[in-house]
């Protein structure tokens, strides 16, 4: 009700803060006997780390998950999972100036006038690190849709001006994303686009881009009318992600200029399967998964903590300035990218097992 | 679950297929004590009415309301609102074409393909028709904001490749938007763009644009951390609605390309009032609405049924062809227009509810 | 959020007052596939109907059930299911006396502080008229969760001080029950309770009494811990029904004064299955149908609208005294054992389906 | 979903076993400004904490709560809160006879029917153990109530066949509650209930009891037909709990063998408000809060666990027969007792909250 959970039937709750003892999440409904450890969930959170390469901030943060409940002998029992990342890094550090300036770009201002109380230190709750307990939660998501066969891959497509090349994210995994910092899988593109993240970091200022995610082998049959299209909880999904400004799927806002004869999929049979010639729909029609992969574009805003000074106002209304110190990442694309990924696998669990209870015909199995 | 509701508080549920007997709408949650009319519910649907102008579908329907339950002399209750559309003109059609062939960019695969089982009468439930309970719902919402003096105005701002130059939302309301059949505040663009659409109907062929939503005097303090935020539902609420691929807000897709110093609005002080310079923040930050107007882009693919003669296969999984007979709106977005704006108010009027149970201090009064 | 919807994945949503137009109710979360027909919900509203008996109230309500949507050549299409059932007996009353009078043991005075505005004919959505909605929807949980075997039977086993001698669900089907008014199985019992309301309702009194509802054929394994145990849901199902002031099941209120030793059920194996010896826990342990036979009882007050004059106060605060005009149950027994079914038919098609997703193995099937 | 969340507004999510690491619970929806610090949800912990009197289980937990996330300077920020206790007697125990063998009265064998997987130390998350979580949500939800200025008080008023004399609520604190470890304010029932515990648990045997609460000062209004019922949310919250097997409010079963004219309860005017001559109805009209003392009577059936042979069954499907070595409470009734005014604060502190937004004239305040 609040706005920390998110999913209906695999459903998670989060809860902590920037700087406070630790993010926790419950997962409420994932299905017994599903396999998962501290170990591979540890290893998406590492993809997420601050601190893991030059061009992120270097905040110091080990994200160590704990699995507190749920988990019985290396497998889900059906109950709630409790996962913890505790705090380290909460450095007793002065926060006299945020407590009582407005950051643009941040938060701290609508908090402020929606609660007339806020946790300031980091940006309280509306820091992006709640996002931690997002990945961990999208780890158990993902195990879980792999049972089906679903695959999940994201990475960045565009670091201010400079644009990877189209990438096929059926031949995209892990393995080429993370080859570079800026987790984009056109190698070339990348060197770039690390170069100028270095570059505008100098600068005392940030960049934006664009990360595209995909979901692959995802079956047919995926999403509810009317109100919650797959589209539609995915776009959710990303747009929730603090600094995420824009979401399209499939051709997206280039349908605008197209007419119905450019724009529409002819249908054919490929192997005795239906499916579609091209792909403009974006693997989803009506809302439905259609069997073709799913493709996603996410725009991301340049970091809005800027050491260079910014002109803002204070508590009491007074303009004044303010320099954001260190620590912050120039550019959010390399770690939005597991964000994206969990968020998707997030949504993608919560339809698969919704799609479980759609026809007569799947109850009658096992019963 | 099976995704017929939307909303928390002020929540919606709808029923209705494309031909069936009528569209249904439950409202539960709208407080007591609000002046709602079957009059005023009306003006809202016959701006979305088929048949409406020569750029639309031919099709015949009334689209009158029945409020059913939950008003009473004039007032709601504070009981459920029970809406009821009639369908009138369900044609003792053929459907035999459409009941055995996959119509390209339909859902009549992936419903077959989920459900096992279809209306394939005009689509179904996947016919953009039952957006008319959304509207019908979305007027209630819009009285309830109105008590808060939030406004929503939408309109078209691109058909094809025809943009309307910068419409300032502040200066527009229904009289500008409904002056021409397109809805396009932008007189000049609006008359190249009825031209195109009558151009491209001519060609058997269909447009795609975009819509430009707003709401105005949006008090600051709406939206819920951190899966809830005003930005999210605004997302998934547009993207719920048939032919949607992308939205945006604020600066939307152009953030990706510029400086952090460059996308941030400076904050200042405005007759005493917290405020900023600039508003490519679109009205929200953290999610919460920031007292700003809140911009949105949506962007509409061009319809999918064409009487042009397209390549698809048959539920045998035969190649065969198929040509959608008449009464198609050539162009979705004027139809679309009080569908977008349905659509916010009524995700304004649930998290108009949510922030009065935000703050100890709000429940202290009138208890 | 409002209360006005009940269930998870199978989830209803109603609206409708005494004295409106129609009562609905959407379902939304019925699976695809399943066979439903008008003639069937009509036989369960038959048994609810005004006017069934001389025993009942006179009101004449056809109550003749329609299906807006969500069925198609006779099957459910997993769309959202619309049922309305018209009011007909809107009679152009003279309701100036409940208008300003509030009638003990009704809800008009907490109606009139809670909303400040009241739909005061026939109680408005406070009447137990609303259950027609119920009982509509039960019947097509009732089709569903047959097909998993379940079968649900109530039945009356106390009248004011006449009890029934222990009724055998496992015997007791509609055709035991509805072989007299009263809607007891036994038929001595029953022959008394008809004739002491008789008498009761000449004094122009009203009498109160016991249901006992049973559900037969229940899988192991429906219920979710913690808080939706299957017992909680039974009795919260139950407690929303007007009237109702008790709820048990099992050995219910008798083991406060049992040991341990006598209220425990051995485990035994009988034909390869596991179950118990004996039947004190009602077919429910930790929350979870263990197969047994679930045994519930309900209790439920004398109707509140009476005859004889009874004292009270005005909407003004002065001292008055109340007579209900005609048509009223003198005892509501008879025509609550249909609703008591349907809210259990309503209570185990969730869970039914809910269990469908409580394990891995459940998903393999299938997808 | 899988039932590990209750509320709607205020809405706990929960998770932990018995034997596991911590138990946690998330609350979602309290209002920012609430002061609560980890002290005061302590109090509440140590009166359901294990080991706290001669009557209650050895077992040694001290239940240290800690607040995670959600209150900063002394108040909570309206963001979740996560509370946190951990288990430190996770005995090194030898499970091997629960493991293989279904308990009498447990949930054993319908938690390995249901997920095929369960976590059998100490019953896992069946065990009663879930409901320190319940506790510790519930200390913030009586503060938040508190504000409203109710008062919730629960207490032991029968003992195996030993009822207390008719208690008081109004005058009934937890001081007269706490002055013996059977938590009966009529302490000379008080006495013989220790006595009999006392006496039972040497015979190696339990006790069943009965519990009433009753929630004082609860304003009038509070309670959302027609589902969520005051009396049905109250209902599902004590039904919820393990253990229970009934439950009644007002005059409960007694209404079945009264008159209409014995039961109703006449309005009058006390002191220029609406009251209620006698109290019959609880509390509770039409599901909603009449301003009158809400009372409920919660049957607790004897602890299943017993150091006597029972017979039972294995996993194998073999008769074998189990005693449960020591550490469990010979009856539930003294630690029950915090666990049902645990409940009822979280039910009121929803429905506080939910009636904040029935009324336009509410959301008019502070906008």
């Amino acid at each position: 009700m609040s706005g920390n959970s998110f999913g209906s039937i695999f459903r998670i709750t989060t809860a902590g803060e920037s700087h406070g003892r630790a993010n926790v999440v419950i997962i409420d409904g994932c299905p017994a006997g599903l396999p998962i450890s501290q170990a591979e969930i540890q290893v998406e959170l590492d993809r997420r780390r601050p601190g893991q390469s030059s061009i992120t901030t270097q905040r110091k943060e080990a994200d160590k998950v704990e699995i507190l409940s749920g988990v019985f002998e290396g497998k889900t029992t059906g109950s709630s999972i409790a996962l913890m990342i505790a705090n380290q890094d909460q450095r007793s550090a002065d926060y006299s100036e945020i407590k009582d300036v407005y950051r643009p770009g941040h938060a701290d201002y609508t908090y402020q006038a929606k609660y007339g109380h806020r946790d300031y230190r980091g940006g309280g709750r509306a820091s992006a690190r709640e996002t931690v307990a997002r990945v961990a939660a999208g780890a158990v998501a993902r195990k879980l849709i792999a049972v089906a066969g679903i695959r999940v891959v994201a990475y960045t497509v565009q670091v201010g001006d400079i644009k990877s090349v189209t990438v096929d994210p059926l031949q995209t995994t892990w393995h080429e994303v993370d080859q570079n910092p800026v987790r984009c899988p056109d190698q070339d593109a990348a060197k770039k686009m690390e170069k100028l993240i270095k570059e505008v970091r100098k600068q005392g200022d940030s960049l934006g881009g664009v990360c595209e995610v995909a979901a692959l082998d995802v079956p047919v049959g995926l999403g509810e009318p009317v109100f919650d299209k797959l589209k539609a909880d995915l776009a959710k999904a990303m747009m929730s992600v603090p600094a995420v400004l824009a979401f399209e799927y499939g051709a997206g806002t280039a349908v605008a200029s197209m007419r119905g004869s450019e724009c529409n999929d002819p249908f054919v049979v490929q192997e005795g399967e239906v499916s579609t010639e091209s792909n403009r729909h974006g693997g989803m029609l009506g809302g439905i998964s259609s069997g073709m992969p799913i493709r996603m574009r996410v725009t991301i805003k340049p970091t809005s903590s800027l050491p260079i000074s910014q002109r803002t106002v204070d508590i009491h209304g007074q303009a004044t300035e303010i320099r954001t110190k260190g620590r912050h990442d120039p550019c959010l694309l390399p770690r939005f990218v597991p964000v994206a990924e969990a968020m998707t696998c997030l949504v993608l669990a919560d339809h698969l097992l919704r799609h479980r209870v759609s026809r007569i015909s799947y109850l009658l199995t096992n019963t």
